[in-house]
């Protein structure tokens, strides 16, 4: 999570909406690490956790990642816990919880229905104060710019 | 859809589970078409919907798609119906109903949460037998290799 949080640092700096994400393999090993890159490249799909499940897919040359743990500053929105899904990633950290669009322990909760056909071991709130504190920072500097 | 019936067919011969998807925009043009190519690319999200509004959100060199329509052969998963909020669809129209995976009509509806921000108009059933056909005659002759 301290990489993931660093990484999300660097994407505020940036301009991005700072989260981050980092796949790690059973030994540990790092996969990828990416932030968010939605301003940057004009696209709302580039998401940090797509960015780092893709690079970490790639990477290995598998479809899968069963083997693999995603850590992401914030809880994942519905697009990146599908694909979570559909990678068949093992365990899911993440940090702050998101009401607003999360989809793992809000709204949609992806990994409640019994058409979700993977369902990743999930620890949610880990170094949650920190994570949430850097979006705070974030759009509280943009609200007053 | 008779443009997306043709490339799922297409996909079909190479292997592919026959899915494919078209986007127009207001005035009929298209601007993206796209088969299923998880097999090809060895990428479980590699989806027909979001490969062509990737696709076409990289041609049109902006964030959002609202005054386009994706058109594809089976209703959504929950990755593909996601990105089709992400991106502001204006309108979804589909064939086949997907009790199985689908993430629209069934399953986690993503649609039907006021945490998911957009919600397209939705037109399922387009030619529903036609789009259904193709997927049974796929994995009836995959189960009698």
């Amino acid at each position: 999570m301290q990489m993931a949080l660093d990484e999300a640092r660097r994407a505020a700096m940036a301009g991005e909406v700072p989260v981050a994400a980092v796949v790690t393999d059973a030994s540990g090993a790092v996969l990828a690490v990416a932030a968010n890159q939605v301003e940057e490249r004009q696209d709302p799909t580039a998401h940090a956790e797509f960015l780092a499940l893709s690079a970490a897919r790639a990477a290995r040359g598998q479809k899968y990642l069963a083997d693999c743990t995603l850590t992401v500053t914030l809880e994942p929105c519905a697009f990146c816990a599908a694909a979570v899904a559909a990678l068949r990633v093992g365990r899911l950290v993440f940090g702050a919880y998101d009401p607003k669009t999360g989809a793992v322990e809000h709204g949609p909760r992806l990994f409640a229905h019994a058409t979700t056909h993977h369902k990743p071991e999930v620890i949610g709130g880990m170094r949650e104060q920190e994570c949430a504190a850097l979006l705070k920072e974030f759009f509280g500097a943009k609200r007053d710019a």
